[in-house]
Order: structure tokens, then C-alpha cells, then sequence
């Protein structure tokens, strides 16, 4: 069949053309004679392709001679554990509750340290990012835990809160969709599987001032100095899932880096939220002045409608538009590699069924 | 151009039907629209392709009921740290030290517990499996841990420790080569890039009553209750890894399932022992009772005849023959999806080599 708009919150959509290159390279990468998954870690030619991922997403972020890049397994669920492992000195950090994920990374955290949740949007269903400018962040905290996009709820940072803290932020569902200035933060780290490429990857960009001793207990593998110091390769990486990153970041290179698709997605997230804003029947479920350009939520009220929304969709070849169980409704993510075709057919059938159901 | 013979220790050789068939599918899996990489993993479509690895490798070794089986990332040496976090209960575990990824597992564990190193073939480089028959194991040890295939020094144990403790075996590089009765193990686990598919995954098997509570340190993504409890899937797994995986064990049913290969896998091992017992310039260094059929491991006695050999094996598509630096010399890694072809191949080239060169 022909491939479908894959609205999954991750993972997630890949570049067709990536996956077309992954395809033609996949029995054999170049004139290597062999599959890029059968290479050694730690040959020339694998190197080559490690090298040019570190290379392209360093251009791509412009991130500057003093931070380190790390790929990394496990995802972003073990920097939960990483961060404090690796941070934690006075033993005291704050963490702002913006979501799901947000709030697990500060759950794991307080296994190792003194938490102080510092805003929180928890109590009104994680709706809008918390008011950070109201908070007194920790005097002496060892750093201040962000989600910079929250994919469950659909709402984003608009503007990165300020302590004398290093902010530390889990950017795993909108990095590489608009411009950060990396030496806002201490740390930034992101799984794959949303704006990167595929599943079993997390990228973690570290200043190196901050890669000091890690906790006594803290596994070699989350010790971040250990991977810094042996270039991800303490032990072997995820090495196709970092070759398939490095395809992404040549394609994110294409549109226009991350100013041309920043452009981009906000086209298509305007698409999507006027579309809700001009109906009668959907509704967004996060507050305006912190919608998502990732993640976008709506319902339409009724339960029964929104199961029926989703099926018809799916009929149609706009899938995986189910909202997250506490959320419910429906999310449409519109990662970067989201063509805005799949937006506006899905903004065209949101209409056609408005009408045909009101 | 052709595909080489790749004797890679790992990432290593992939059977090229299986590279073939993940090509056909990459960009869209069978009628889903999308590619695996795409898939969210709780989608049915993915779960199908987890259910499926998981009972085809639980069919494959014959893995009885009691025991559950994961996909986890961090490879084997992530699980250096999990097996202590997990296991220890009194503090005390034995290791026996028959070779480099032994001795880091020993290294791991000591920062979590009083490990007695129960025997230990370091001082002799590993040469052999050192002899367990005469050690004395701990009398409440938690845990026996083995290394039941040395990569880097072409050992193997012919035969299974027993002490009172559960055994705990790391199977990275001949799992699934030759039959192991699961029963006599605790945990197996295993690094994927050998003998399973890409790396960036790991299996771990582990019988259920020694799911209990880990280490009140232990990161959560570590912890194999929670692992267990989840289906591998506390967080997002590496899926492309585990659908790669569910490929090659279907591959390896058809070579006849781990007793069809064993059987080729002693004729590749045998005909490659056999050239080098009666070369009078090929040496090689494991001692032949403790012989792996893996990795086979030799010498010429000359650095410089060493070097010559691998770069011209190279030049005859016979790639990554150079020995690991601590053993030097050469090491043909012939897994399970090498074909006997190559190892035919770097027979005659062995001969013609020798003959051009005493």
C-alpha cells in the first residue's frame, strides 16, 4: 500500500528520502562491501560515519567548542538516572513539572537527591507550562530540570526559564524544530525516536566544565565522563541508529537547517490550530500562549466522536491520532519530518467531518 | 562492489537474506504504511513483530516457562552493573576471570559488592578457561558469574560450573551457536552484535524468582522487575534492533535451529583449526581443549608476517582479521552467520600465504 501520514507521537515519522537512502545503503555502505549494522565500532570507515553525525548535528545546533556530543542508548528515561548521577554535588536540584515526562525524570531524581519542585502545572492536568517567573528556585541548587516541549499535553517552553542553576533540559520532542542557543543550557539531551531518527538512541550534549566526578554507584555506562572520554564507545553504541541520524541531519541540512524548518513548522502547526480555533466542534486542550508545534491536542467533547474521528482517520491514511490516555482526544504530532501535505489532508478531513457530524 | 567476508568480532557478519529481506522492507513494513522504524511501540503492528522475537528465540533455546525474556539497550556491559544491582542480596558474588570482558564484569561489580574472583586465567593472558573443578566457590555466594565465550583470547567452556549459587552467564559471543539447557542458568544475557543482530541491543533472560527487589540505588531502566513488569518496554526499546533480531532467529530456524548450526558452526571451527595445526608458520594461541568455535585465534610469531597477512587477506575481501592488541596476531570471528565459504576461503588464502612466505 502507499505509505500513510503517520501522525505518532514516537516514534515516529521518518524523511521518506531518508528512509529511500537507508534503503539503497543497506546491504552494502558504499564500496565497504558490507551492511553499515555489520561494521565494527571501531573501524575506519564506521568511524567516518559516527564522525559525521557528531559533525552535522554540531553545525545543525551550532554548538559551541565546549560542550561534548554523546550518543548514547537508553533513551531519555536514563538521563533521568544520568542527571542526578552525574550532577548532584550539594545533593540539591530543581525540577520543574511541565508534564509526564517531566515529572518521572523528577521522580527518578529524588532516588538520589533532595528535589525541590520549583512550578508545577500538575494539579491543573499539565494544560499550560507553570509560571517559572513567580518561583524561588534553590539557592545553591546543582542545576534546573526542564522538558522544553511536553508531548503528552501538547505545550512548550515560549521562553527558557533563568536561575543561577545550569539548566539541564530534556528536549526529546522538539529538539532540532526551532533554535536553541546551546550555551543557554548545561545540558541538553533528547531521545531519537521523534526528530532524530529511530528508537535506542539518546543524543546528550554536555558541557564539558560539568563532566566531573559522577556518583560512586553511578553505573560506567551512565557515567558521563567515561563516554566522553571514549567518544560514546565505552562500549559499542547503537551504531545503525546513529548512521540513520546522520541521514537525518543531511535531510534537516536540505530544508534549510533549523531556521528553514522551524519556518516550516510553524506553517504547519498554524494550519492545524486555525483549523481548531475556526471549529465548532474541536476543541485545543492546551493553553494558547503554550501550544506545541509537535504535539498538537484536541477533542471534540464527546468520547464516542473522537473514537469515531480517529477510525475514520485511520481509514483514510491519517494514522496514530489517538490522544494519550490521560489526555484523551486526539494528538496529531507533527515532527519535523511530517510533510505538510499530511497536515493539510488531515486539516481537510477534520473539516469534512465536522460537517458531516454536527 | 561484492560483499567481503567480514570475520569482524562484532558488530559482526549479518546472514545476507536477512539484510536482504529488512532492505525489502524497510521503507514499508509489510502493509502497515510505514516503515518499523516508524512504528510506535505500543502499536499492534509493533507488538506483533516483539511477540514474535520473543517466542521464536524462546522456541530456539528451548527457554522453559518460569524464565522471562527482554530486549534491553546498553548492551552486555550495561548489564555489568544490572546483574550486581539486582542479584546481590547477601553482597557476595563469585566471577570466574577467564578473560577481558570477565575481568570488566568482576571490575563493575566490586563497586556494588564483595566479589571473589573464584578462579582466573589472567596471569597466563587468558589462554584457557582457568579450571573451576578446583576452586573453592563462596559458601552463600548470590550468584556464579561466567563469560561462556571469550571474544578476545578464542576460548570457550566446554563444560558448566556448578556451585550452590544461581548461574549467571554472559553469552554474548556464542549464544545461540551450540544448545544450552536454559535450566542450569539463573540469567543469560547477551550483547546482540555477535550472533543476534545490529548492536544497540541486549537479551537478557532471566528466571522469574530472581526478579526480586534491586539495589534502592539501581536506575529504573536497569532494574528487571520493572523491565519484567513492562515487556522490556518501561521506555521505547530499540525497535528496528528487535525486529532485526526476530529476523535472524527466523534465519536461524531454517539453518536447522541451534543444532543445525552447530553443526556447521564445528565444521567452519574444525576445517580452520585443522589449517592451522598443520601449518608449520600458523600458530594458535588458545589452548586447544579450551578451544572457541567463535573466534579462532592464531599467530605467526612475526608482528611484521601479521601485519602482512591481514592487509593482503584484506586486499582479498578476507576483512578484520587482525587480532585483538592484547592477544596480537589474527582472529577470524566465524559467528553463525559467516558462511563456510569464507572460512574455505581464508583456508586457501592461509595456504597460498604460507607457501609464498616460508
Amino acid at each position: 500500500m502507499a505509505r500513510v501520514y503517520n501522525f505518532s507521537p514516537g516514534p515516529s515519522v521518518l524523511a521518506e528520502s531518508v528512509l529511500r537512502k537507508a534503503q539503497k545503503e543497506l546491504p552494502e555502505y558504499q564500496s565497504t562491501g558490507m551492511s553499515v549494522m555489520e561494521m565494527s565500532h571501531r573501524s575506519g570507515m564506521y568511524m567516518e560515519i559516527y564522525s559525521e553525525a557528531v559533525k552535522r548535528i554540531t553545525d545543525l545546533m551550532a554548538i559551541p567548542a565546549q560542550y561534548k556530543v554523546l550518543f548514547l542508548q537508553g533513551g531519555a528515561t536514563q538521563q533521568f538516572s544520568a542527571v542526578p548521577l552525574n550532577m548532584l554535588r550539594t545533593g540539591r536540584a530543581d525540577y520543574i513539572d511541565s508534564g509526564n515526562f517531566a515529572h518521572l525524570a523528577a521522580e527518578e531524581a529524588k532516588r538520589y537527591g533532595d528535589i525541590h519542585i520549583a512550578a508545577s502545572s500538575r494539579e491543573d492536568c499539565y494544560t499550560y507550562v507553570p509560571d517559572w517567573t513567580r518561583t524561588n528556585f534553590s539557592a545553591a541548587a546543582d542545576y534546573l530540570h526542564i522538558t522544553t516541549n511536553n508531548t503528552i499535553y501538547g505545550t512548550r517552553y515560549t521562553d527558557l526559564p533563568r536561575s543561577s542553576a545550569p539548566l539541564v533540559a530534556d528536549m526529546s520532542s522538539n529538539i532540532l524544530s526551532e533554535p536553541y542557543h546551546v550555551h543557554d543550557f548545561g545540558v541538553i539531551y533528547a531521545g531519537a525516536q521523534k526528530n532524530i531518527g529511530p528508537a535506542g538512541l539518546c543524543i546528550l550534549i554536555v558541557r564539558e566544565d560539568l563532566l566531573s566526578d559522577a556518583h560512586p554507584l553511578c553505573p560506567q555506562l551512565l557515567n558521563w565522563r567515561v563516554q566522553a572520554k571514549n567518544d560514546s564507545m565505552y562500549n559499542t553504541p547503537n551504531t545503525f541508529g546513529i548512521y540513520m541520524a546522520m541521514l537525518g541531519f543531511e535531510w534537516l541540512k536540505e530544508q534549510g537547517g533549523v531556521c528553514g524548518i522551524e519556518k516550516q513548522n510553524i506553517e504547519k502547526a498554524a494550519l492545524l490550530y486555525d483549523c481548531i480555533d475556526a471549529s465548532a466542534l474541536f476543541k485545543g486542550t492546551a493553553r494558547k500562549d503554550c501550544r506545541s508545534r509537535m504535539n498538537v491536542t484536541f477533542i471534540t467533547g464527546s468520547e464516542a466522536l473522537d473514537d469515531q474521528f480517529v477510525k475514520e482517520a485511520s481509514k483514510n491514511g491519517l494514522v496514530n491520532l489517538k490522544g494519550h490516555r490521560t489526555v484523551g482526544g486526539m494528538r496529531a504530532s507533527i515532527y519535523n519530518a511530517m510533510p505538510a501535505e499530511g497536515v493539510e489532508k488531515l486539516v481537510n478531513f477534520m473539516r469534512q467531518f465536522e460537517k458531516e457530524n454536527t
